[in-house]
């Protein structure tokens, strides 16, 4: 208990089974052995998403990912609406623009969600939008945005549908195919809880019709290499692989089956409302409207007359709890508290205990147990 | 024992206090804590290229390296001088056309070395060359590059000089600083013996001074990102990077130390010499050019009538030592020992023990003890 509990948005714990199935030895990325395990977790990739697709494991981080998903399916010059509320949003925002696309921005105030009435407005207005960019669960605010009901509207039109759920995906509900997904994403050190370092893609039909007709300027994030690669005997990537970190995300992915995708949403949401509970208990206002509010992380105001070094340095070094700042013009303004991956009310005890403590020490008229007694509904 | 002997050109054989620092706890990347791992790798690894320039870890393998050495330095349209006699060389001139250059492929005869001549004749016939590019071991055909000598004659000349070490860094001598070397990159599974997943990249003032002008389409290898968040205090990546392989890298890096950079290369280039007498006393002749041969890889000329499957097959199955076989036209006609990382006799004895008696047993006539009886002149 002596280590720096994790209440990040990112990275999250990893299971002692993960770290352990990582230090295995490493085979070679071209072998029988390797291409096992590789289509393996591929297939479990697809199985997590919820989707009839072949699934891709991209060595590198969810930028990588978001890159791969707009570089790959959208021709240059072309128009693409991105939702932004968050720096997440925004940087889709720029890989559209680095790529030489013209990025229409559906502005979203931080805090608040995107609605699926706000994208069928924009793709009313103008039918030159060839992609609709949605981040699932922006980290950045703690906002979920509800990408079934804007699945439902897309439907309607002839746009990809390109979703980020680097931060959602086992922690909230995303069923790719039943939403009507092109491009799906995420990242491995989410709610997947493997180590940070991996990516995975899935594409539908449409979306690879779409890439097949694209010279795209990128060469490692290529994914027409990737399906020409995993398609050989044995599968593999088109680059090397990082092999080490595939054990993990395979282990990871089957403790996600063991506990049952359904189960572990269920988790997730349960610890966000049971976090949303304390943080009010101990007098602090959420950031994000709650009925947008993430399954994954929870914004919180820094309380008046405290700043951010004071309540999360107090938090890290009194109590061993790191939690998230703000980003950008949210910097100092807000807490974020994590609540990814291995989460009970273990660590949610000893958060809100710490929270309670040190609101108490930096002199607020606190009932320092109140967040904890208000986890009583919950667990 | 009962392990598989990769004698691979990568991924090689990962030392267990390697893993071993792999399978910690996973911190925070914003943090102090990695910040500080992130810099002392960083540093290790601007010791290991010999260059007072930084260095920074990309969270992708050794081709997400070329391509940001390629995209991040060289203006769209520009011409650029690829070196190409191999498979990785190949690559290079791939990402110089999918980036929009304009690449000019000084052809070398794969098993030949490019030569400095050659190089300055090409500079000399075209003044419009803004970068050349080598590949210093070319791992397809088992060749090394005269980089030391290419790098006098770039000195009077203003292009980049753009060289990957991806195969030969830890392995055969590189000085970036001293060769004159722009823009040098390496990655994580060859001689530095860490699992695959990270490259390592270092740019000189004048590549710097190029990427400062250049608006380069990609983002998640934007080098000018690196460097921002690098300089930030606690250091940090522009996104999230692999913690885990980091902490294997700087382990491995720091095995590099202990054993001392020109000591291991020294041994690499024993192995090397070790291994070309082991196979001539097969009874094998090399592929390549002896004179440029590979201190890391061998290229062996696949013996008259006997398949790669029967060949590579036996070593594998029977004897469990994975060789290489050919890339592209050179499939079916050489096998590959790699003699990478963590390679003393003892490996070169199983392997040289294992094709001596393979060759026997696919009805050579060989004396299945010659290989490591040559090997005496060495150890």
């Amino acid at each position: 208990m002596d280590d720096i509990l994790l209440m990040l948005p990112g990275p999250t714990t990893v299971d002692p089974r993960v770290l352990q199935a990582m230090a295995k030895d490493v085979v070679n990325h071209r072998g029988d052995e390797f291409g096992e395990i590789y289509t393996e977790t591929t297939k479990l990739m697809s199985k997590t998403f919820q989707t009839k697709n072949d699934s891709y494991i991209i060595t590198g981080s969810g930028t990588a990912a978001m890159e791969a998903a707009i570089a790959n399916t959208i021709p240059r010059g072309e128009k693409v609406l991105n939702a932004v509320g968050g720096k997440f949003g925004e940087r889709l925002a720029d890989i559209t623009k680095v790529h030489g696309m013209e990025s229409k921005v559906l502005d979203v105030e931080w805090g608040t969600a995107v609605t699926a009435d706000k994208i069928e407005e924009a793709l009313e207005a103008d039918e030159d939008i060839k992609a609709v960019t949605v981040i699932h669960n922006e980290t950045s605010t703690g906002v979920a945005q509800p990408i079934e009901e804007i699945g439902k509207v897309m439907k309607n039109y002839d746009a990809l549908f390109i979703v980020d759920t680097v931060s959602s995906l086992c922690g909230d509900a995303v069923d790719v195919d039943k939403y009507g997904i092109d491009v799906c994403f995420t990242g491995s050190q989410k709610c997947i809880a493997a180590p940070p370092g991996l990516s995975a893609i899935t594409l539908s039909d449409d979306a690879w019709a779409a890439a097949e007709k694209i010279d795209a300027p990128t060469y490692y994030l290529n994914m027409l290499k990737y399906r020409d690669n995993g398609n050989k005997t044995p599968a593999q990537t088109p680059y090397t692989p990082s092999v080490s970190l595939i054990y993990a995300m395979k282990k990871a992915l089957e403790i996600v089956q063991e506990e049952g995708l359904d189960a572990r949403v269920a988790r997730h949401h349960n610890a966000a409302a049971a976090t949303r509970a304390a943080v009010k208990a101990l007098g602090l206002e959420l950031f994000p409207d709650e009925d947008v509010s993430s399954a994954t992380v929870t914004a919180v105001k820094m309380p008046e007359g405290i700043t951010d070094s004071q309540l999360r340095g107090t938090m890290l070094d009194k109590y061993g709890v790191q939690l998230a700042g703000g980003q950008d013009h949210l910097k100092g303004n807000i807490i974020r508290i994590g609540h990814m991956g291995v989460i009970s009310y273990k660590e949610l005890a000893i958060t809100f205990t710490a929270l309670g403590l040190t609101l108490k020490g930096l002199g607020c008229d606190v009932d320092p147990g109140a967040g904890v007694a208000a986890l009583a509904n919950f667990y």
